[in-house]
């Protein structure tokens, strides 16, 4: 295992630390554990919340700041973090107007999120929660039941988050981030492995003639392996899938086109030329693309492809001013 | 060869389409190859244009829009774009208040820049030059007499893009960016080598327990092989040739550590976390920090440090509002 780390029991916290020390004017940590908070508490409005394993960096500490997350809790690479973690986050973001979970579909996410919620309500503090499954590759997994929360997660943060500094109400928040999650699909495929820091060896085999269609976000094979193939061909199959799973007829959509981690924006952008073809050809009008390291896999060389069907409510919050580490919108 | 790419010999063309057709609101190709500038043609302010070879994603096309540059010129993946190029982008933004040519030297890049910028001066547009050496890894290379220009060539961006914007003269222009390559140095290494599509292979061979030391940014091997280390140890070689190159000593600095490709973020937040704790004890304020992908070499795992020492009026500079594809500053 080759990797710029010092010792592997350490990584999570010297990445949460190397964070926060780069951007001490968004992000703070909490005494308690790998919790990032914004450096300025946002008052008297809707509180979002996220996080998961570490290992998809920027997410999910990248998305805290002003129009996206107050909150962002940090597991072992991979792992679910513990409801503790979660409860200690929720307090520290919390105000009157409550606070939105936003949680990605996997077993173990699931459930510590929603056990500290249950532990902050007790406290009287206001929770709900929305559960992301954009991954139209799977139906079930090993990692959980029901489709998985991918890099379609980052858009609920973006317009539930900017709906929040609105002043909107706890439901209105809940209801905007479900609208996203039941307008948003997407699907990836990778080249190459990663590897966990404390697994020491890569997450599967693939052979130099093959690749991985339809994988998730924790360094899991995919659904089925391919011949290499041109990353038209590629990225037909991944449309094909998400346009086959939601009517996008006539509708104007986000793209979202996302690197696992090691794929360079150069393959980045030519998938993206695609993309935007094929969307073109079929009457589909792109409002919007972002093209980057958005939702990762560590150093797996992948990609997804992300579609938003939008709406103007959901145009206009996209639009809205973002100031985050790794999401800004002016 | 494993990528995500089509035809080998499509692949700039395919990724500048492709980042056009993901960023229209921010940039435009124009006809006579691949050269973007911005979508609104900035009138009565000095307009700057860089480039170089492709495979230095966002470099440089991403950072072209309002507060940094006016075009961007690519040339085939790490070879020195052509004069014509250079001189048809530099006649696409050209105003009355001149141009200046931010190159990074490479003695192609220098040579043909120049000589574009001979034929605009032929035609009555003021050209003006600065040459970007902010390497400290060598003296010499394969690639060029005298010092490399690599990740700093974005700070030249950002602080000589801002000064443009608010209307300053093209000799004040130049000065201020002359004034940033003359306070910026950086250092790279590298555990794994990229490989150029056209090449088909790897540009250089490495063991599973060296790491290369002082890479450029064109998949060239580092100035030496070292036996893989940690983190903090590779990190601490670059920080002491960094500043002893360069006195630092109680100025506020701006940091940038920049991923070679291929290098995740979780890796780039353990190097900051060692370079903040490092300049804390040498009593070297943080100004300001980037980390993520700003100069690339495709898909290379590798990093490089750089630091920037400011006066007040950089950081202003630095501060000032951004809006590109790959640079956002609210």
């Amino acid at each position: 295992m080759k990797k710029f780390i010092n010792a592997v029991d350490q990584v999570e916290n010297e990445m949460i630390q190397g964070m926060v020390k780069a951007f001490p004017q968004y992000v703070k940590k909490l005494d308690c554990g790998n919790v990032v908070v914004r450096t300025q508490k946002k008052e008297g409005k809707v509180a979002l919340i996220s996080g998961g394993g570490s290992g998809h960096e920027p997410a999910h500490g990248g998305y805290v700041g002003r129009g996206m997350l107050d909150a962002a809790v940090a597991g072992a690479v991979f792992t679910s973090p513990t409801p503790d973690q979660v409860y200690e986050g929720i307090k520290a973001i919390a105000t009157d107007a409550g606070v939105l979970m936003v949680i990605k579909n996997y077993t173990g996410d699931v459930m510590n999120f929603e056990m500290a919620g249950e532990m902050a309500e007790a406290e009287g503090i206001k929770v709900a929660q929305v559960v992301v499954n954009d991954d139209v590759a799977v139906q079930d997994s090993t990692w959980t039941v029901g489709r998985r929360g991918v890099a379609g997660t980052v858009f609920v943060h973006k317009i539930a988050g900017a709906l929040a500094e609105t002043g909107a109400g706890l439901e209105d928040v809940q209801a905007m981030a479900q609208r996203v999650i039941n307008n948003v699909r997407t699907m990836g495929a990778a080249i190459s492995p990663c590897t966990i820091p404390a697994a020491g060896k890569p997450g599967f085999e693939i052979a130099d003639d093959e690749m991985e269609v339809g994988i998730g976000i924790h360094g899991e094979p995919g659904t089925y392996k391919e011949k290499m193939m041109s990353a038209d061909a590629i990225t037909d199959i991944i449309l094909d899938k998400i346009l086959g799973d939601l009517d996008y007829t006539g509708s104007e959509v986000a793209v979202m086109v996302n690197s696992s981690g090691a794929t360079p924006q150069m393959e980045l952008f030519i998938i993206n030329n695609h993309v935007a073809d094929v969307l073109a050809t079929k009457g589909i009008k792109v409002y919007k693309t972002f093209v980057g390291e958005y939702m990762t896999s560590i150093e797996m060389e992948g990609m997804s492809i992300s579609l938003l069907k939008l709406d103007d409510d959901m145009k206009k919050l996209l639009d809205a001013q973002a100031d985050t580490p790794a999401f800004k919108q002016l």
